[in-house]
């Protein structure tokens, strides 16, 4: 069975409203596409692929503090590429790294939209890739590089898009944040926010960072998973030692971690065990999970495009509940013993694990932290457990102008009806911004389970940076109808 | 209370035998030096400095297919210093890495003696070390370098203390060989030994590849444990995945392999929890646990050799059985994940669990294994378990003349009389030759606990090598007055 947006929305029960909200004539299953943005992004084609190709080429790695002068490398080159169209820009310092201000201003009367993307992007193993991740290729139209999908892609497709309203003087305010620490948890992102809330005030926020469920059908996410990372530590001794000379009297600290990773979740069903953790999980409804399911989501596409031989549920509505809707206790790695060839017969003297929960509505990261530290040192006190940033999870009213008219853009760029998801992943920007500026946030991403967010050979496409040039086209013409 | 070296052997319960023995005199509790091998030790000192730094800079790494150049050089090295000494000497060509052999004839009817060493290393991660773990350093007489105490420094003694033998023409015909593929579990050794029996036929065997339980106090083990290297493996992706697209649907290799490795092992105890594992381990008796205690062996000062913070006993009786005398169950490290710096949100598509059990009489390796494989099977079906090569435990008989002339020449060498214990360590040698060469093997190790085998900073020093060329010098001479 299909709807229409309409039927959605009123099968949701949701109600339009919004300062400046008209009623909207129901729109078509598929809307129209424009010839005119279509020729837009054909023309302006080469002159994305070599922007993106140039952001790319520098390994904005914010997690690794050697990659500092990459980092404000990008900084200068994100903004030349905001005046290169017309906008004012800079690199705002804050204590971390800088964020990348930009700002069209047509007139105060028009509506204003603040436009957030990052620039900075994952570590990336090159001995893992096909090729240089940090050289972008381009064969026939798909671009190969850490940060194509993630978010270097996307950023450009809403620049080119914001070009063409400042080219044909679209009656619509455009303000750009691009922020250098997306994958470290913005430590300095409400330290920004806040110092510069006067330039920032805007309508309406719209980020370009979140992930459709199959390239078949535009997806616009109303809520995101939290995150707190946690690093599990065990030192018992000064050095490695040799495991004939001291095994069974050294202590193990590999093996102590894993004994407490292993009170902590049970890993077949990816259940987790620390005591009160699910008490704040805000329930699913039926209805949520239907629209979940409508989205086209189903797992055996999942597993495919993500290139999972196996998962911990093969159903697609258990599966669809857990990546939008369930906590998660995740190990990223564990460091310290050997890792190289074979086997080298030691006992490692520290080892550390890396750890993060994915927080779901209503969980807190600090209680969610807490729950983990206590119960960790109920198990083994010796286990140095260290607190990382932390997202607080974020659900989105959806409905409103801003929807209405995300989702008009979509279906004209992209000719299908959107779908109405959660993410799976954080993006802490959105709750700082929404709850700082006081504007509603649309998500109004590009990117597609293939593309590889985090992963190796990460890569983006035409298919979709046209588009979404088109999308944005489309989005500011709407924006610029609604005053 | 203290015991002579003959009491110690009564109240043991050793007959003293083998084909050439003759009533010992009991021996001195502390026999006198002899102060011409204490000068000719000194006069070779700058020369055995010399050999020590050439070898130590050869990163034999024999676990490193990258190092096979290395192995090589190294094999060519020993050659040269054995003809340096007088010994004809080739590198023996096998189907894994050459081993070196060389000898010193003198006369059939004298006594023949094959002394084993090896000179391939540990790896080492140059970041970790105080200085270049290739390069030796010399601090008045401590030399710090991969291999300088294992086994390098003990087998560069053994070189200098044959050269006195040699240069005064000592009635005693020596042979030498040095392995390649001791670190890695010696997968052509038995091969080289089987092929070459003829030419290593020998009265006894000497082992200098030991560690002492404190420099006060000389060391002659009489058991090896035995080991058995396992790697487990989880693949359950094709990439690294994003933990906020996939996370709780897609499964977690590490956090699947830290439960695996809980049901093994209770980390905190040490216990071994495979089912049977214990079936085949021999009983100590009190009398064995009370000659290891005699050694001077205590839970503090090995504590403090092994630079370890907290151990899982500290009751030195508790302790020595652990290590001596019971298996275990060690995790080397996992890899598989991310290792940078902070976290990484991914989860991981593939990780190893690098495992080995030290075993100890009458427990087999091969049985090891199968009990390891089905019972991780069991628990998991999709880990993929891998046996490496096994050592069996080994133990000899003690007593017999070899015994009696290794403990003289310790006792004359170091002033202090040898105790009589086990090593936690596997030296897969020891097997092979006592089996196939139809001798009695004897070890005459010179390490120390803090000189760091396997560790970061291994280290040796003149007082261990100028005792043990004089070592070497009573042995060959105590050799020369068996026949």
């Amino acid at each position: 069975m299909k709807y229409s947006f309409r039927e959605l929305l009123n099968l949701l029960g949701i109600c339009l409203r919004g300062k400046q909200a008209k009623p909207a004539a129901p729109p078509a299953l598929v809307e129209q596409k424009s010839t005119e943005f279509e020729a837009y992004a054909a023309s302006v084609r080469a002159d994305y692929e070599e922007a993106l190709k140039m952001l790319v080429e520098i390994p904005s790695v914010s997690v690794d503090p050697e990659r500092k002068a990459d980092i404000q490398r990008t900084a200068d080159a994100a903004v030349a590429l905001l005046r290169s169209i017309g906008a004012s820009a800079e690199a705002v310092k804050t204590s971390g790294n800088p964020v990348v201000f930009g700002e069209i201003l047509t007139d105060p009367k028009n509506q204003t939209v603040l436009l957030y993307n990052h620039l900075d992007v994952q570590p990336a193993d090159p001995s893992e890739w096909s090729s240089d991740p940090f050289k972008m290729t381009n064969e026939n139209g798909v671009y190969r590089g850490r940060g194509t999908t993630d978010d270097k892609g996307p950023a450009m497709a809403a620049l080119f898009g914001a070009k063409y309203a400042v080219d044909h003087k679209l009656p619509v305010n455009i303000k750009f944040i691009w922020e250098l620490e997306e994958e470290i948890g913005g430590p300095s992102f409400d330290e920004f926010i806040n110092a510069n809330k006067a330039r920032l005030k805007t309508d309406s926020i719209v980020i370009a960072d979140t992930i459709w469920v199959s390239r078949d059908r535009p997806a616009i996410p109303y809520g995101l998973r939290g995150l707190q990372g946690m690093l599990l530590r065990l030192t018992t001794a000064a050095k490695d030692v040799h495991s004939g000379t001291t095994g069974g009297v050294a202590r193990n600290p590999i093996a102590e971690l894993a004994d407490v990773i292993s009170h902590c979740v049970d890993a077949k069903t990816g259940r987790v065990l620390i005591p009160g953790f699910y008490d704040d999980v805000r329930e699913l409804s039926e209805q949520e999970l239907a629209n979940f399911l409508k989205s086209g989501f189903d797992i055996n596409n999942f597993m495919r495009a993500h290139e999972l031989k196996s998962v911990r549920t093969t159903d697609s509505k258990d599966a669809a509940r857990r990546i939008w809707a369930l906590p998660t206790f995740e190990v990223h790695g564990i460091t310290g013993g050997y890792s190289g060839p074979g086997i080298k017969t030691i006992v490692p003297h520290t080892a550390e694990a890396k750890i993060s929960m994915r927080l779901v509505p209503d969980q807190n990261p600090g209680r969610a932290a807490e729950l983990l530290t206590n119960f960790v040192k109920s198990i083994n006190p010796d286990v140095e457990v260290v607190k990382l940033d932390g997202l607080r999870p974020y659900l989105g009213e959806y409905g409103g102008p801003y929807y209405q008219a995300a989702s008009k853009a979509m279906a004209r760029a992209f000719g299908r009806e959107a779908a109405y998801t959660r993410e799976g992943g954080s993006i802490g920007a959105a709750l700082s911004m929404n709850e700082t500026l006081k504007a509603p946030v649309v998500f109004l991403g590009l990117s597609l389970p293939e593309h590889g967010y985090h992963a190796v050979n990460e890569n983006f496409d035409w298919q979709q940076a046209g588009g979404g040039i088109q999308m944005f086209c489309h989005y500011f013409k709407l924006l610029g109808e609604m005053k």
